[in-house]
């Protein structure tokens, strides 16, 4: 058989979702995350995806626009026993190649059967007909094999849908197929900031855009609380020359973002912070008032993180302020709950009671309800408590409750890590 | 404006992503869902759903399929205002309609910046090009305002890509343009359950299966935690009776299924809980080790949560769980910080401190590490102390850390839920 030539392949492969249940809104399609990530690893890209119904005239539709604009085309799904799956009829439709019945099909789905004390089902049969050509790939998960077609133009993978079928499947298929004729790696980054808009950031970066060799690929992604720098270098190979010059690329992004960037490899803040104070054998506590946990949940989402974090007070009441964190019930009274004062009182009473090397505490009002004009909806104070004092930060976040929590956790978590660079 | 006939836009919805990242193992995307769930409350369903790259060339070609195969196109992406983004400029070159310039866009960006004490970058005025012709839809949560616009055959919709922009533009968006002009209804039950596995909810309702009105879509959906069985029927219009036999087969799986059942209108257990305590005006405080905050953060994720939602006190070390909560250290030392004996002391504790109603308290292995022949990962143990007393569920949960962290919560919150069924 001819064998995929990756630079042509390069650009034009394509994925379709084959499945009118993944055009609801109960389900989504994950398969095609599996499939980008075991094509980057060879320096490939998925072009397009997308998702059509069960219905034949539909693939058809799909398919033709696919086969026309892509090389190679990854489907997957309408390979099943029943009526709604018509995958194959629909390959054979449009690339003119007729079905064609393989007895040893037939022999494998029973003996399946079998060995699970079962009797095949008559519908099963369908299952056997291959495309006239294709090449049968083995489903050690499921009953529908899967196929590798080669047609004048293009290849053609058809997949079984749900994803424990697909995914070992589709990585013996990419190892077998395509990984053994790279002649591209990739070097990448993620460099990751906080503190700063998406504008900010790309306005700062802007100096160096045309410094970069045109096969770079720079892009920012943002989300509230966080903005990411994501390079990716496809190279013919991967040595010391070929790295110092993407290092030297990263590096100077990172030097023009400053102490906005907490991590160029892709960890999250919780991350950053965790791997700084095990290494200080240095220990945290929280308390938390809006953040209402979020902030104990992501510090504790690491695995080992029982080595440097205590605790985290989720004092929400008043009373509980006052009980578990010593804050005075009048400082409560007269300043009120969410105010700089009652937030240092909370760092300050975390760090005594749980003799933590650094305390972090957030006190503010995460909405919709809690608000007024002098206090309005994402007013956020945080307090850090460490042996060289307590700093206290007023924030005004905006989002829903969700974001307000999460910027609220994130701030609070870059405010440890800054006084971690300090010392 | 002409509005869309919605007998002939039916079964031509298309949605199509903008967006490189979603192409890429990084990024799933997801407003389709919500897009999806909107559109299955009219009765209407996507037809066909895509991703492009960011590159011009590909949206054009993706538009152009979208415009001849459907009637009604949402777009989401690449209206921001860097270099990448490029929608408008396709949807232009496609159905040749300039760009202009709008100066009132302008100033409600900059009045944006200006309220958060910042200065508009020069790079955000291309978002003040609109095609020409279309209506701005206003977006509340970012600067690229939208737009929906009609051509000779279609109508498109042009949304912003992050999902907390699209979400209540393209909601909006719908409630608007589609929803006055409806012909068939939907009735939709979501059932939730938890502490049963797929199969045995499955098996469960095996009998109603054929009782069903054809028209009547059934689906469950399982994750850990949580068995849903959705429910949706399209009607010509929504009467008594109509309902009240949608009602009958509801109420006979509810039956079937018995206390396993947390809600019948798809709120989250978390939602069920505030509910009830706050009907009674009851209080509830957290103990937490392995969940790690997690039980706070889902609780105080509800809305008013701080009427009824006093303290949870995330006590991670030993010495945190003696300090704040009087668990004896030679308790610890004896039965080791994961029994059913510290359960016990844990939530007889922060009854005793918070003086709340009820108290919850969680101690277990999350893993990966921790865990031994004798105390694996995923053993976890729950106290529930009440004026009753304190009841204790020894639990074995499988999965990876986050799945063991969310599942001890779930439990945790439905003994809680099924203590308050009692009284």
């Amino acid at each position: 058989m001819r064998r995929p030539d990756l630079n042509q392949v390069k650009e034009k492969i394509e994925y379709l979702a084959v499945g009118s249940e993944l055009l609801t809104s109960s389900y989504l399609e994950t398969n095609s995350l599996l499939l980008a990530e075991r094509l980057e690893n060879l320096g490939l890209k998925l072009r397009y995806k997308s998702v059509v119904s069960d219905r034949i005239e539909d693939i058809v539709e799909a398919l033709k626009t696919a086969l026309h604009r892509s090389y190679l085309i990854f489907i997957s799904g309408g390979l099943g026993p029943t009526e709604d799956d018509r995958t194959r009829e629909a390959v054979s439709r449009v690339t003119k190649l007729p079905l064609v019945f393989r007895s040893s099909i037939i022999h494998k789905i029973e003996q399946r059967f079998a060995a699970r004390g079962a009797k095949m089902t008559p519908s099963n049969r369908k299952q056997a007909y291959i495309i006239e050509g294709s090449e049968v790939l083995e489903n050690q998960n499921g009953t529908a094999p899967g196929l590798w077609l080669e047609t004048g133009r293009n290849f053609i993978a058809l997949l079984p849908g749900p994803p424990f079928e697909f995914k070992p499947m589709a990585e013996k298929l990419i190892e077998e197929k395509l990984a053994p004729y790279r002649n591209k790696y990739v070097l990448r980054a993620i460099i990751k900031t906080t503190g700063a808009g998406e504008s900010w950031v790309e306005d700062r970066i802007k100096s160096v855009y045309r410094l970069l060799p045109g096969e770079l690929e720079l892009t920012t992604l943002a989300s509230p609380g966080e903005v990411q720098i994501r390079l990716t270098l496809p190279v013919k190979e991967i040595n010391a020359q070929v790295e110092e010059a993407f290092n030297q690329i990263k590096n100077r992004i990172v030097k023009l973002l400053g102490p906005k960037v907490f991590s160029t490899e892709g960890q999250s803040l919780e991350e950053v912070i965790g791997l700084e104070l095990s290494k200080r054998r240095q220990t945290l506590a929280c308390a938390e008032s809006c953040s209402g946990g979020l902030l104990a949940d992501r510090i504790t989402s690491i695995a080992g993180s029982s080595n440097y974090f205590l605790a985290s007070l989720v004092t929400y009441s008043n009373k509980a302020k006052n009980v578990f964190l010593g804050v005075p019930g009048r400082l409560i009274k007269e300043k009120g709950a969410v105010s700089r004062e009652v937030a240092e009182a909370m760092a300050a009473g975390t760090r005594k009671k749980t003799r933590a090397n650094f305390a972090l505490a957030i006190t503010g009002i995460a909405g919709p309800g809690g608000g007024s004009s002098k206090k309005p909806v994402g007013l956020v104070y945080i307090g850090l408590a460490s042996q060289d004092g307590i700093e206290v930060t007023e924030n005004h976040f905006h989002g829903n409750r969700r974001q307000i929590k999460f910027q609220s956790t994130q701030k609070a978590l870059d405010m440890l890590r800054l006084k971690l660079r300090e010392a």
